[in-house]
């Protein structure tokens, strides 16, 4: 950007705040997104799924206004090094944020279904993998919002939580639909919730990463922590048909 | 950009040139991933899934490859309006290739599972619905690559095509499932190989919208076309057990 003249570096720092504040607002959305879809499936509560459902849109457009002034900024001032670093850094997380919003609209949908079948036991697991996630998505957006550094490593280092967590469920599902057919409806809609929320831990160790690009310069060093294994993941039917 | 020095001119239109190879090239990437899925799928050949694993990083890098000169070009060029528009969706296209390559990656994964099990005859509806987004990928990368905004509709269009596939091959999982328990395992995967193909459908839509806003400066209009009913679906298991 252009040095020397404090007008504009003052306008400048005051426009960086206003998109900085555009992410916080973004980040709460997500984070109350995702509480009330939990929420909503915890109490097979369909009016407030219906609003998750609705609401996405507000999530859509703080993102379209981020990105119409990030552009802006860059045409207008011009940024280079660490400015032009925040601002790309930001386009990246409006964008991670949104998707984050976006599962959490997945999971909303799930509600109906779910409350219209058998109430079957791993709903509690999936909304307990949930706030699990939600605790490490708020951590991702805190750390975002305060270049904390430190708090993005923890994140990072979280996923493998996450993923533990999911294949586990992953395993439950699979056992439950084969115990009773009738299972099988509910479980596969739970089977989509808990890869949504495995996405949205995903997208919250993304963050951290962009946290920690956006502070340092530096890309976080080494393999990210998975440990999702359910891809690999076989149940076998036998023993509850013998 | 500085207008008038024709040197400076021609060293840009350089660079946008190879930057839009670049995009070419994880266009094809994720073509060719997204094809060896399904052929590995299809004759159930581990060695080719394992490689598609492994080729993921290849467009990662070329990915890294875009961003670095992206950012490059806008802290030196300083590129304003139209060439503004062009750096900052050619990001957006290379992220959003990039997660076409994860989920085609994704899908190979199950190959493992899926050849372990009993043949399910729904493993042909998921390659086909496969090719059905590989083709659609196509033309969105086509689209993108010559700035052809008749063909992005087109593929914006068929977005709801894949949804329709995906909405009934979802219902015929279910049946299967619940016709015999040992076709749990095999057709839970299958729903995750059909989630991923139907997000790349998507994604595929997105490369279309970009593509449109890219050359004319405006957004798509209207109601983007979607069919996906697969959240609201019940299969009730009663006939079976009957």
């Amino acid at each position: 950007m252009p040095v020397g003249d404090p007008h504009t570096v003052r306008a400048f720092d005051e426009e960086l705040a206003r998109l900085n504040e555009h992410i916080a607002r973004m980040g709460g959305l997500a984070e109350t997104q995702l509480a009330d879809a939990l929420q909503s499936i915890l109490d097979g509560d369909e009016e407030k799924a219906k609003r998750v459902i609705e609401d996405d849109t507000q999530v859509d457009d703080v993102h379209m206004q981020v990105e119409e002034e990030a552009i802006r900024m860059l045409a207008l001032r011009q940024p280079v090094a660490d400015d032009l670093r925040t601002i790309i850094q930001s386009l990246k997380a409006a964008s991670t944020l949104e998707r984050i919003a976006d599962h959490a609209a997945s999971t909303a949908k799930r509600v109906h279904v779910l409350h219209e079948g058998p109430a079957v036991p791993p709903v509690k697991s999936a909304v307990r993998m949930g706030w699990l996630v939600l605790d490490m998505l708020k951590q991702a957006v805190d750390a975002l919002l305060r270049r904390d550094i430190e708090r993005a490593v923890e994140v990072w280092n979280r996923d493998s939580e996450v993923d533990d967590f999911y294949s586990s469920l992953f395993r439950e599902l699979l056992t439950y639909m084969m115990e009773d057919t009738r299972n099988i409806t509910p479980c596969t809609h739970l089977l989509f919730v808990a890869k949504n929320l495995e996405r949205i831990g995903d997208q919250a160790t993304n963050l951290a990463e962009m946290t920690y690009y956006m502070v340092t310069g530096k890309q976080l060093e080494g393999e990210r922590p998975k440990s999702d294994t359910s891809s690999f993941t076989i149940v076998e039917p036998k023993h509850y048909e013998g």
